[in-house]
């Protein structure tokens, strides 16, 4: 099992209309075959300059494989997240040792 | 429902002997009371310079205030992380609308 997650910042205000629509456009990912546990959380640490965050995890590598190469991901990412978002890092974790991510 | 999490790069060699005693020491932290969920989980992603996660949820604001402060939590920082870690990002995440991070 793998789980993906990006941290990332909008170009949009807080609150504003456009970061709501964003959001919700987002929400097409989760339909994205191979796709488990879709989240989308808010990111409140004050050591992190992003705002919010996105989960989700993959049975295996070829799963995840196959969500990036997907239209409706391919998509999201030219039309919305290109011109949208200010800045992210990608994090992806493993279990350890059997220790499976929840 | 606040979820915690940490990446990070320690300064010993990958398999090290020390590495295995960093993250068994770390698994202190998962007795502190209010934590919830303690993993430990390996980085994979290409894209971030780190090679670790911790992640953990506290009920809410106090419960993560009282582990910051909670004297394991203060000697693991003190003793170990400080001279082990050479680089992290703090990320904490509550859920949007409802949608509580699991």
């Amino acid at each position: 099992m793998i789980t993906h997650t990006v941290a990332f910042r909008l170009r949009h205000s807080r609150d504003s209309d456009q970061e709501a629509a964003f959001l919700h456009e987002a929400l097409a990912l989760a339909g994205i075959p191979g796709v488990r546990d879709f989240q989308q959380m808010r990111q409140v640490g004050k050591k992190a300059a992003y705002d919010f965050g996105f989960s989700m995890r993959f049975a295996d590598q070829s799963a995840y494989d196959a969500y990036n190469g997907h239209p409706v991901h391919v998509a999201f990412v030219r039309d919305r997240w290109v011109a949208e978002v200010a800045d992210f890092i990608e994090l992806d974790y493993v279990s350890i040792e059997g220790r499976d991510p929840a």
